[in-house]
C-alpha cells in the first residue's frame, strides 16, 4: 500500500503557494487549497495552481454544508480533482456532492469534523458511495491535546469500501504512529509550511511513510 | 418590533451584485455575501460592496466549521459586520468566532443547518453568547417540501437572549406566515434576485413586514 501525502495551504497567498509548490515539486501527491484560503481568495488559487501544475492532483477544501451542486461545480470547473463536504451536512447534500463529482469524473472527500459516532457515520457515508472519509481533529481544539490517531484507528476498523484520510496537526513527531495505522491519505499543513527547510521536512516525512512508520529505518 | 430584511447573494458576480444593490438602494437592511459567492470569489465581494456602500450592513456567510479565528478575521477585515458559524461545529469553534467578533466589535450569526434538537442547541448557543440564531432549511432539501416556519416557531419558543433569524426558500407567498412568527431577521435570496421586477418585489415584502404579516392590508 502506498500512502499519499496531502499538503494543506491555509493561511497563504496564491503567489506564495505556487513558490512553495515549486520548491516541493515531485514530493506532494495532493495539494489542498484549504478553507481559510478559499474564504480569502475563492477559487483563484485552484485555478492558478491548475494552470501552473497541469498534472497536480488538487483538493478544494470547500467543506460543503449546503448548496452542494453549485459549490462542487465551482470547485471542479476551477480545476479541482477532489472536493470536500461535511459529514454533518444533510444526507441530501452529501448525495448531491457525490452526484456532481460523478458528472465531472472527480472525487469526494468527507470531512468528519465534529462527528461523535464514527462507525455509524462511516456506514452511512459508504452507502452513499463517497470516495474518501477523513477523520479530522478540528484546528480549534488541537490545543486540547486530542490526537487524530485515536479517530483514525476507529475509522480503519469500520471502513470497507471508501479510502481513509486523516488530518489535524500531524507533524514529523506524530507521523510514525499515523503511518502505522495505514490511512490512504495523510494531510499535513503547518508542519510543512512553517518548517525552516520545507523540502528536507517533506523528504523525512516521505521516508517515514515509505518505511511504514519506522522513524529511524 | 421591526423585522430586518436580509438579501442573500448566492450565484452572482461582484459587479452584478453591486448593480442589484444600486437598484434596491434604501430597501435592504442586511446584504449577505452567500457561501457559494464566497467559494467562487473569496472576500472580494465583501470588500467591493463595503467600498461602494460604506454604511450598508454586510453579512459574510462563511459558515465557519473550523479555524474560526482565521476565517472570522478574514471576514471582518474585509468589511463584514456579521459572520456566520455552523451550529454543528465544535463548541470551541463557536466560542472562538464570538471572541473574534467581540475583538472587532462585530456580530455572529449561528446557522442551525442540519440541527435536529433546536431547543437544546439554542440553550447551548445562548450560553456562549452568540448574537443571532438562524433556523435554516438547507437549499438541498427544499424540494422535499420542508418549511423553515416550523423550525422558526420552535426557535421562538426557546430563544431568550439572542435574536432569531430565518432562511430557506422564503418567497412572497410564504412571507406572511414567517412575519407573523416575529423573527428579527428574514433572509431572502432567489425570490428577490430572480424576480422580474426586484424593486417592486422588495417593496411588497417590506409592506407585508410592516403590516405584521397581513398580505392585503
Amino acid at each position: 500500500m502506498s500512502i499519499k501525502l496531502q499538503l494543506a495551504f491555509d493561511v497563504i497567498t496564491t503567489d506564495k503557494a505556487i513558490l512553495v509548490l515549486e520548491e516541493l515539486e515531485g514530493l506532494i501527491d495532493i495539494v489542498e487549497v484549504g478553507t481559510p484560503f478559499i474564504v480569502e481568495e475563492g477559487m483563484k488559487p485552484v485555478k492558478e495552481i491548475r494552470k501552473r501544475f497541469p498534472d497536480q492532483t488538487i483538493l478544494a477544501d470547500v467543506k460543503i454544508a449546503d448548496g452542494a451542486k453549485i459549490e462542487a461545480k465551482s470547485a471542479f470547473e476551477a480545476g479541482a480533482d477532489i472536493v470536500t463536504v461535511l459529514a454533518l451536512a444533510e444526507t441530501q447534500t452529501i448525495m448531491d456532492t457525490v452526484e456532481t463529482a460523478r458528472a465531472y469524473q472527480k472525487k469526494v472527500l468527507v470531512d468528519m469534523l465534529a462527528v461523535k459516532d464514527i462507525p455509524t457515520k462511516t456506514r452511512e457515508l459508504e452507502t452513499i458511495g463517497v470516495d474518501y472519509i477523513c477523520v479530522h481533529n478540528a484546528f480549534d481544539i488541537q490545543s486540547q491535546g486530542k490526537n487524530p490517531l485515536d479517530e483514525l484507528l476507529i475509522l480503519k476498523q469500520h471502513i470497507k469500501t471508501a479510502k481513509a484520510a486523516v488530518a489535524g496537526g500531524i507533524k514529523l513527531q506524530t507521523l510514525p504512529g499515523i503511518v502505522e495505522a495505514e490511512p490512504d491519505i495523510i494531510i499535513v499543513g503547518g508542519a510543512i509550511t512553517n518548517a525552516a527547510d520545507m523540502r528536507s521536512t517533506v523528504k523525512k516525512m516521505r521516508k517515514i511513510m515509505e518505511a511504514g512508520g519506522c522513524f529511524r529505518c
